[in-house]
């Protein structure tokens, strides 16, 4: 790996910060993770860091800072050239952020309502995200990757996420498989990838945190 | 102007086509505008265009669609070079992106809830859009465009939403100039371009156009 002056802000939990993790070790780019604690209070770096949201992840590269997980995924595209996370072809590529754009909008928050919910509100979130799983797994037809061939700019942006579909299927009852089969492979065909399996987490674990995030809510 | 296959699928009145019209205006691309009447009803082209969110702006180019207006401009930058809307570092194309996902998240959005609303409500979404207000005039800070010199990707994106403040103005009963000088006077600037006087419409027609809207919604 090249030896970069490369610094995450971090949160272990974060599939935003996954992403950035997932693109740099795509790129072969060392890194420093500087862990967030989130909730015992935010690092003085942060916040000076990332003034207009606060929120991780914030990548320094060469002291400077970058926020908004796309937006530094695609900082990353640019700086390190090789391979690429975008295809050339300027038509492919705004496709590919239509994508990232969509997963961006729809995917996490519609996972945050399925156990952020209880009854009827819980059967309509489940509902909803099965729909956006329909979505994806319509794009991603009969293709390896969202990048056709290879792995791209839209599946580390999605696959990230994907780490939280465990705790949203045992809130949710249900199983992604079952409605989008296609999409589950994927997930298994991307977790087999050695940059993907070392940054993405125990999905148990990530179901552990959300009970425990539900409690310190004050949502059990 | 270059004659190209390129094809809008407008709405007068959306800011968000505006944005992509301005950026061909920029570039000096010609292209035909086709009128949607999104209240009375849809065209089979923009349905089948964009069947995810069956909305305006649409560009068709050489018959393939584009959708979502900060991705049609992005892609109108790469697609025609000159001049170029993006700065070429990485760092600085990342800030510029940083700063379009922020008017995308909050500036149109927040603008619409202060002529949704009444009374207390009314009161706190002017409070929070003129927070914007002052976010984007410390970023402007003292140079004569977002893009520093020259008009560019940031500008684009925000001039277009301006078209709405007077109607914000009206209804929330304040004044942009008051809490935002310097950003008064960038719209000014802006306005005095070619490329922007000859998109962005009368703001009282938009007004008007806002006042019709609220009475269609049942919302006097």
């Amino acid at each position: 790996m090249a030896t970069e002056d490369v610094v995450l802000l971090d949160c272990w939990a974060s599939p935003y910060c996954m992403r950035v993790k997932i693109a740099l070790e795509e790129k072969g780019i060392k890194y420093e993770e500087r862990a967030e604690d989130l909730f015992g209070g935010k690092s003085e770096l942060l916040l000076t860091s990332n003034p207009v949201y606060a929120k991780v992840p914030v990548l320094l590269h060469k002291g400077k800072p970058l926020c908004e997980s796309s937006i530094i995924v695609g900082y990353i595209d640019e700086t390190w050239a090789s391979p690429p996370l975008l295809p050339s072809c300027p038509y492919a590529r705004a496709q590919a952020k239509f994508w990232v754009d969509y997963v961006d909008k729809k995917l996490f928050d519609a996972g945050g309502n399925i156990w952020r919910t209880k009854g009827e509100a819980q059967e309509v979130a489940v509902k909803d995200f099965i729909e956006i799983l329909k979505q994806l797994e319509k794009v991603l037809g009969d293709k390896d990757f969202f990048g056709g061939d290879s792995f791209g700019f839209v599946d580390i942006i999605t696959i990230a996420i994907t780490s939280w579909f465990l705790a949203f299927e045992k809130f949710g009852n249900f199983k992604v498989e079952d409605h989008a089969p296609k999409l589950s492979a994927w997930i298994k065909r991307s977790m087999q990838r050695e940059t993907v399996a070392k940054v993405i987490p125990d999905p148990e674990k990530i179901y552990e945190f959300v009970i425990n995030l539900k409690k310190m809510m004050g949502m059990e």
